[in-house]
């Protein structure tokens, strides 16, 4: 069983949202200075990243993410590849037969491709989720929806398919790095930060091959 | 099969080691001021609570944070419980009978007493490992180490234990909160964030009962 780590490394040269934090990364303590150990400092915006958003991200009364169900962010994940595709759809998804009784589902999209090119600036021509394709995960049951890039909605569109997801308590990662893994099921841990009262948190995420 | 989450919340409250980097959280954008998104920000130490040491964080040609194998980081983990002892030597391991081909060992003391009340301020007479008992685990085959205070050494005699562990490969992990979980055999996720080059990062910890 191979362990595939989709997870993007937190450095100043990530891209992050704009408008968002940026990530600075000091190392307040070293040992060639004379300390008895190195030691860093991080300071990033909490949807830096690999990252999960809260419910609190968009709804004023959601939960926040230390107080998400761990059930829903470990089990059985499907990574659905959709390598033509500019915008998910309901009627993509329909097209796309996600295996019956799928409750986390990750998108592969050309979107990847940025992570493996070590893209450093932020692309605002990413592959979203349409709402009607939020609304068709909802009511097919899915509890986890993973995306290849910074936010799970097309530019400038964020609010209603983060609104329909957030609403039916469906767990949002954003910032995966699919490069490595093919279209198919495996098992997921993605394990956020438990950060008091926070709309999201940073996460590391892993596929385990079934 | 329950899953225990073993992990501190983060929060200004949490206390952290003497000289090290605070935790400030602050919430940068806010819908009720107009904002398309609640978003946070978080500025702390990457030896925040529960978190994961790199070789980098005593030894300067270590590896870091980064570049730990998820390997280590994920598997079976014996919890042993010693209520009793103020110093984990390798005669108290001796005794303790580790079953045999344990590989990751999470230490639950009378520290556990420490989170289950809730103590924020910053404790020096925690429970520790001595450096005999690390050379006694990195003998064993140990590869990864927990502890449920926020060092796995004593206090003020951190550097010999970190070194004997950290020379060997052995993951140190440290700042677990064990308060809910007995004596036994789990399976370990325990997920640092990806921090570029750190010597250490905060990480979220999961155990499942076997």
């Amino acid at each position: 069983m191979r362990t595939y780590d989709i997870t993007l490394t937190i450095s100043p040269d990530l891209p992050t949202w704009p408008g968002d934090p940026g990530v600075e990364i000091e190392r307040v303590e070293k040992i060639e200075d004379g300390s008895n150990a190195n030691v860093s400092r991080v300071d990033m915006g909490v949807h830096t990243g690999t990252h999960v958003d809260a419910p609190y991200h968009f709804l004023q009364d959601g939960i926040t993410v230390d107080e998400l169900n761990l059930s829903l962010l470990t089990g059985r994940a499907y990574v659905l590849h959709l390598p033509e595709v500019d915008l998910i759809t309901a009627a993509v998804l329909e097209e796309a037969q996600i295996p019956p009784r799928t409750r986390r589902v990750l998108f592969k999209t050309r979107n990847s491709e940025l992570w493996a090119g070590a893209e450093t600036e932020f692309q605002t021509d990413f592959v979203g989720l349409s709402e009607d394709g939020a609304e068709y995960l909802v009511r097919r049951g899915v509890k986890l929806v993973g995306m290849d890039y910074l936010s799970i909605a097309p530019f400038k569109q964020s609010r209603p398919t983060h609104e329909r997801l957030l609403e039916a308590g469906v767990v949002v990662v954003e910032g995966l790095n699919l490069t490595e893994v093919d279209q198919g099921r495996y098992t997921i841990y993605c394990l956020p930060l438990k950060i008091a009262n926070s709309d999201g948190a940073p996460a590391r995420a892993i596929l385990i091959g079934v």
